[in-house]
């Protein structure tokens, strides 16, 4: 399978794994074997959790993993733009106010705003610009061997999509030729760091919203461009949102998409004499005088002074969709013409036998517009008798946040839905997640990087990594061991040593114990992925046994991440060996 | 010419758009003639200026918007997802530990990493899975107008690509009939919001880093998503940055793309047994031993308890780039070990006719790190008598943001380059823009969207924007007045004010006005867009000509933005006539 976004290939890199590449193919040093671990050194958002997700799409990126003679062309030779293309261009800075004329002809480009008079332009662009290669200094051979390079001699562990994931754990463990593991890190980067945010983000709107309440994505106006939301629609389900309003990610994905109107729908009405057909059929077919009826109940209620634009706005939307009616009420004012108007339109739908659903929220303080909202469907649901009529949803959106949701919780409210956007897809809170992606191990021998920061500290060598889960199912520690090693065995006591901090160690006798790592690529894709429906079941499965410390917004205990007592002396010993002794002088 | 990014198109829409779509041509209102406006309420980053960007992205999309039959299918009919697919589905949820046997078979699929056991699948999905159309209710005459759909009837005025904005200046105007132009509405704001916040945001970075300084961008692996990077990479360049790290971005858009090594590449070196071929040519061609000359100037300098392994990865990094070497000093130790190991091998390269380009930092205190080795930089060139050594590039780079280069300018430091990467390309300081895209005039009647929150405010009608201009080149006011009417002339005194608040305003005798509102479609594309080097020109001077005081990081003076006395009085008097009096009972 290919990835779902057109530019990943072997070009969506940083022009540095290239150079870099080059440099091992001289030396002779391409095919040495390579480990590469990519990890996070913190979790997001003050939190201590992480959703892994975005491996599916690192692995259909294996696949597309062949460089073009496009691509080889543009390394070695660059582009040319031609003079005909040039002087289209030329021709947009001049009717834009991007050039003016010099004395020297229009050779050189500058904005002039005040330039207002008409050009006769006779100083065209009259030859072809080429922009040289970025490599073109490497020797051409290079390019030969570049052109046969493909993922087939890489061996690749995972951690399973929508894993909870903890610092310093290989989520992706890369094995094979040096030179071509190394060419997969920006792009292995960039697929995964922002759809584990965003997983992670989702799941933490999850946990302050309550399991009951529903939410809705609705960010993609929002996001940082066109997959970054069609990635956030997705990668929020399987963190737990309900459906999304993006179009396109429903089609692709198969998610739940949403949406019912904007105010532009409302305020594009003017008054009621826009509604020129005033009939709906009921549930039994029967046509009625629907207008009419809305009527009826607007002078029985006594709301003679709403909106009358709105009000035909909400009529052509139930007349649209009958067995839909979600409207949006805060075009001019929530509660004496937006609320009143949704009631009138409701209860003539409920009196011909359809059911509405209910109304949305977009401005002012959603709690108390929601309660005095609710007072109202549940004063119409006693006037009229429709018992139902007290429980139709209340959907809200309106920037909320993680500590909006929290706070509107502690003031009580009576939102059944919530709308996220901005702070969601962007992932404001924290927009980037930091993944790395190290050697770990050449030809067999560890490596480390070290510097003059120690949390910057990488943990030497090819890694096994294991779950150890306590007799209540909660996961107890995440355990590093030497890859190839035998595994914890449940029932064994364990020592568990903190990788850096030479004090800290614990003992665990788990119940159970989980491989974390599987093979997810041996010279080619050895299966398909899960359905979201899964992993979205899938991390909720696995919130619902973490101990609950771990998982509460404010202050949470850090989920242990240990390494073996071997690892712990191995990587030690690297460690004082790489390290020079400073000299003070 | 289509869209950058293949996800762009009709479905790349919140569905509510064509659920109102849906609503209009129910109605009959789908060929009301409507005046849309795209602008946003607040600069971003706390500053008072913003760059627009995005426009040619948003014609590309207009001449993609097109409904296929695959989409109509979708939206009416839904997916289906084959049983042979929903099998292998289950065998990867099975492999991964995503399913777990249930008395009842397989078919609740539950998380269980406990169930360890080995399955013998029977109870496999054995029919195909129907995934409901969004718009499956709507009656079926409407999929035949959605499918004849396009944008011929539109007409389209912007601001141009690259010019400098403020809150509420409509920034793209869009004519033509109600559902088309309705329809445009998320895929706009997707493709200007992210853009112009990125562009405004390099601008910014370069305001802080000083004109004389270097500007790479080095954020894809951080980006939220693939076309978060590239069109990160596209729009700092126009903001002000000189050059990017992403290769795609330089290939699709003729960037300067640069890079050199990681860590990895320097901890893949172990030993100096690794150079086995020692030789380099010097720039008159002849082979040197390249190798023995390093050794020769470590042990002159007595630099001899660095690291062996990254003075190996040096070597072989200038053999293979001997006019481009560029070290990474940071992976062992800095001072003891990365910048002498790079003044080593610079030596030789001087020594033989090759010039050095110079050491990158990539961690610890930038203003130290970089002052301690202008120094060791500046010794070695007065002992060698090479005067430009001294000079060679200190590029920087480590989680950098705006006030961190505001730090280091007034600490002092010898940085030539920063690499900036996450704080650019997320826009973490403010993620997302929010601009918005509101109705204001339908059928030749001004519309407003007032709301419980004043500042939601729209300014009604069908509107022409000027930019009124001191003596002193500086921009002093922008004007909406109704489209139509005639323009401001310069030295005639104009009554500009304040949109809101009655009691401001001012006079203003421009010497220059500029109209800020240019046609780019109508009905089809009629122009093509400068180059990046245009447009990032264009930026570079606005930003020259405004009055510092808008421009300063802390505490701006707000630009203003006013409308004629004619446009107020008709926006105010329809604010009346709208908003109902609440009454308090």
């Amino acid at each position: 399978m290919r990835p779902s976004n057109h530019f990943v290939g072997p070009m969506l890199t940083d022009l540095y794994q290239l150079t870099m590449a080059y440099g091992y193919w001289k030396k002779g040093k391409d095919k040495d074997q390579a480990v590469f671990d990519l990890f996070f050194r913190k979790n997001p958002f003050g939190g201590e959790f992480t959703i892994f997700a975005g491996l599916e799409e690192v692995v259909r990126s294996l696949n597309a993993f062949r460089f073009t003679d496009a691509d080889i062309a543009y390394l070695q030779d660059g582009t040319i733009r031609k003079k005909e293309e040039l002087q289209l261009d030329f021709e947009a800075g001049l009717r834009h106010g991007f050039i003016r004329k010099r004395s020297r002809g229009f050779e050189e480009l500058r904005y002039d705003p005040w330039g207002a008079e008409s050009w006769e332009p006779k100083d065209y662009p009259d030859h072809d610009l080429r922009l040289p290669g970025p490599m073109r200094h490497c020797d051409p051979a290079f390019f030969d061997w570049l052109k046969s390079v493909d993922c087939s001699g890489l061996k690749i562990y995972a951690v399973p999509e929508g894993t909870m994931v903890f610092p310093r754990i290989p989520l992706i463990r890369v094995e094979g030729p040096l030179a071509v593991a190394q060419m997969q890190e920006t792009v292995f980067l960039n697929l995964t760091g922002f759809p584990s945010l965003m997983a992670t983000n989702a799941a933490r709107f999850r946990l302050a919203a309550g399991e009951g309440k529903g939410l809705i994505e609705f960010g993609l106006r929002r996001a940082q461009g066109p997959d970054g939301g069609v990635s956030a629609s997705r990668y929020s389900y399987i963190g737990g949102f309900n459906a999304t309003s993006n179009t396109k990610a429903g089609q692709l994905f198969g998610l739940p998409a949403r949406g019912t109107m904007a105010h532009s729908y409302v305020s594009s009405f003017s008054g009621l004499h826009e509604i020129a057909d005033p009939r709906l059929a009921g549930a039994d077919g029967k046509e009625e005088d629907f207008l009419d009826l809305v009527l009826q109940y607007r002078r029985q209620l006594g709301y003679l002074h709403t909106n009358e634009g709105e009000l035909a706005a909400f009529v052509s939307y139930a007349q649209a969709f009958p067995e839909g009616f979600l409207a949006l009420v805060d075009t001019y004012n929530t509660l004496k013409s937006g609320v009143p108007n949704f009631i009138c339109v409701a209860l003539a739908l409920f009196e011909i036998g359809h059911k509405p659903v209910g109304i949305r929220l977009d401005s002012g303080d959603l709690s108390y517009f929601s309660k005095e909202t609710r007072k109202l469907l549940r004063k119409t649901a006693e006037r009229f008798s429709i018992e139902s009529f007290g429980g139709l949803s209340i959907v809200a959106s309106n920037d909320i946040d993680e500590a909006i949701l929290f706070s509107l919780g502690q003031q009580g409210h009576e939102i059944d839905v919530f709308g996220i956007g901005t702070h969601l897809v962007t992932c404001r809170a924290q927009p980037a997640l930091g993944c790395v992606y190290k050697l770990v191990s050449i030809n067999g021998q560890p490596r480390m990087k070290l510097s003059d920061e120690a949390d910057k500290m990488t943990v030497p060598g090819r890694k096994d990594v294991y779950r150890l889960v306590g007799g209540n199912r909660h996961p107890l520690v995440d355990l590093m061991i030497e890859a190839g090693k035998p595994a914890p065995k449940a029932g064994e006591r364990i020592l568990c040593r903190h990788p850096v901090s030479e004090p800290k160690r614990v003992y665990v006798v788990p119940k159970d114990v989980i491989a974390l790592h599987k093979c997810v690529w041996d010279g080619r894709q050895i299966f398909s992925f899960p359905p979201l429906d899964t992993i979205r079941r899938y991390v909720q499965e696995q919130i619902a046994v973490m101990r609950p410390d771990h998982m509460r917004a404010v202050n949470p205990t850090p989920y242990k991440v240990s390494v073996s007592e071997d690892l712990y002396r191995s990587m030690h010993e690297l460690w004082m060996h790489e390290a020079p002794i400073t000299e003070i002088t």
